[in-house]
């Protein structure tokens, strides 16, 4: 009997710990000095409700500190912990010097896929976190318009272009003004951007939520446009636990409430049934819920009472078929692959994160590839993947 | 062929309505005029954060109020709507001459049960909210205190009492405090009352967390009497939304929200594996999301990081032994048994809330019989149940 052979993997959730040269190069030259800019300086530990916060300077040992107007902030150790054996986690900052080099050089990056069997790779961003929010909370919108170009110039330029399309470039928008926003969509999708990154919930940004019709233009710009959007957990700077004092692996363990609080939201708008082309991605949220919420928000449809045939000529779990959850881990959401829709699913290897399972993200396919035949696995690891990414 | 038998039922969740004598009947004498009382008032409608909320006094029409200290309440119809057809649903207050007699009678309620094929049923409180909050938030602690004991009184002698078993009293506590708490659970006990209804999240009603340590006197006293604990969606006083404006269906689709949370408080806080002996069961929360849950929390108690283990023996999935999850009608649930376990499963008839499958519950039973044997078709509807709540 010989080992079942693993097609290579199309990962639509990693990370780009972005170097601190990106908008140094990339920004226009009379924004550069009041760009985001790297830093070394000591560090101190806070405690706010109960959680770790690290100050810039005081007695800790050195790291390096972006610094962008009244932001100071540093790289998070479990967020950049590829390469590291899970004995040497710790909870706290890390520098440059002591990551993983493909955390943020496109060339170390393509060695650690080749390393984990992964064809190609959407990375989020981390820096202007998962969809940009910290250009959004800035002072100065002229200059975080101008950050938020320059992110997208690099992220196609330098990361994803000399990758031969194994660097699948994820572009941000200027997620305070939705005409502007499709603007940079249209822009990007003009030299073959097709994904882009947003929040899972807006309205915690305080920004508009999709139900509010304010995203339309932008709604619009990728549906016209054949851009998918991804939804990181998280992306909504909002995470829920259900005490201040729980454990840690309890907020850990619900890091996906968000998640099913923004399906539900995608599934019930009316948005998807608005734009039949639209095609949205939620990360790192995993799967094995998704059953559940189709189950029941298709029962509160059927009910007069919730008023939901005007938006939604079909029940909601009909237009499951434009959104696409993405998983690292879950036998539960497998086994119910059926009820999801096997093409609706898609692997993330989330490298460099802790819940990463490169390298041995191989091994990972091989534990749940028991469930699936030739044909399913196919389309989990890598074909609905590539299709919703655009690879040939 | 005939159809297939189906088992009667027995319901963990359904509600009582408390008829308007409760506490002047059951209230020590010198308690009566300041205890909970109904009185006949129009009533106005207001909206906050997008809620409508009803006020006593104004231009509508009259209806019952609930009056007890600083608090005006009136019944929502959704929650006393046994016997309206759907299209007679309304969004606003409902009369006791308005409600179906089974509502707040125990005769007419047994009655409906038989016309529902339902042996037996746990009822939750109504007035009082799922767990009593509604005396811990009052200012006179003594007459909040009377009111738990009349409530307890009224419901074991006067609901239950008269039903040969078939209403199962289920006790509620001074949450305000451990020690009573512990107290009234044994006083109930030693009357045969082994159910007592507790909070979900019961940081969210400014009470110590199940991590506190604080219930400890409660937990011993549940454990040591074999009174099993029953929590109800929004017995945390919380309910999870996605954003402000977003459809009531969202809202809706979302109630199971905190019992994710409230069940991933307890399988990492150690408190099932201090107390073996103790059983909980989560009301109206539904059971399809439970194996992604316990899957992602086995991975966290894996990780050293997490540091799960001093408290946790075993891995978290393995205390589900201790916990039962109620459904009303969840396919996606059923599919999953064997990874829940199916002894952990009961069924819940809802009645007289909008979600309640009543008279109709064995058509929901037959919709997913072909799921199960026989064998875990009684375990589901019956056996597990009966089990918990120590019918013979």
């Amino acid at each position: 009997m010989t080992a079942r052979e693993i097609p290579s993997i199309v990962s639509v959730d990693d990370h780009v710990i972005e170097p601190p040269h990106v908008w140094q190069t990339w920004l226009p030259a009379q924004y550069r000095d009041r760009g985001p800019r790297v830093v070394r300086d000591t560090y101190s530990v806070d405690w706010v409700d109960g959680n770790q916060v690290f100050r810039k300077g005081g007695e800790g040992p050195e790291t390096d500190w972006w610094v962008y107007e009244d932001l100071e902030w540093s790289h998070q150790m479990l967020n950049a912990c590829a390469g590291y054996d899970e004995s040497e986690w710790w909870m706290g900052p890390i520098a440059f010097d002591q990551m993983r080099e493909g955390c943020y050089d496109p060339k170390a990056r393509l060695a650690d896929m080749d390393l984990n069997h992964v064809r190609a790779s959407l990375c989020f961003p981390t820096f202007p976190r998962f969809c940009g929010q910290v250009f959004a909370e800035r002072h100065d919108k002229e200059l975080a318009l101008a950050c938020v170009e320059a992110y997208n110039d690099w992220m196609v330029e330098e990361w994803a272009g000399g990758s031969d399309g194994r660097l699948v470039p994820l572009c941000i928008v200027p997620l305070w003004d939705a005409q502007l926003a499709a603007r940079e969509v249209t822009r990007n999708a003009e030299r073959g951007v097709h994904a882009v990154a947003f929040s899972e919930l807006p309205g915690k940004l305080g920004l508009p939520t999709i139900h509010s019709g304010a995203w339309e233009p932008f709604f619009a710009a990728c549906n016209d446009g054949g851009t998918a959007i991804f939804m990181h957990i998280g992306s909504g700077s909002h995470w829920l636990t259900s005490s201040p004092d729980a454990p840690p692996a309890v907020t850990g363990t619900l890091v996906f409430l968000t998640s099913v609080m923004a399906l539900t939201d995608w599934l019930l708008s009316g948005v998807l049934a608005r734009h039949p082309n639209l095609r949205v991605c939620f990360a790192e949220g995993q799967i094995g819920w998704i059953p559940y919420v189709l189950e029941r928000a298709d029962s509160l449809w059927s009910k007069q009472v919730w008023q939901l045939r005007e938006k939604l000529p079909e029940p909601p779990s009909r237009y499951m078929r434009q959104v696409y959850g993405a998983f690292f881990d879950d036998r539960a959401g497998l086994a119910a692959r059926d009820v999801i829709g096997v093409e609706q699913l898609a692997f993330e290897t989330d490298y460099p994160h802790q819940d990463s399972t490169w390298p041995r993200s191989v091994e990972t396919v091989r534990g749940f590839a028991d469930m699936l035949d030739d044909v399913e696995l196919r389309k989990v690891v890598h074909d609905n993947a590539a299709a919703l990414l655009g690879l040939r």
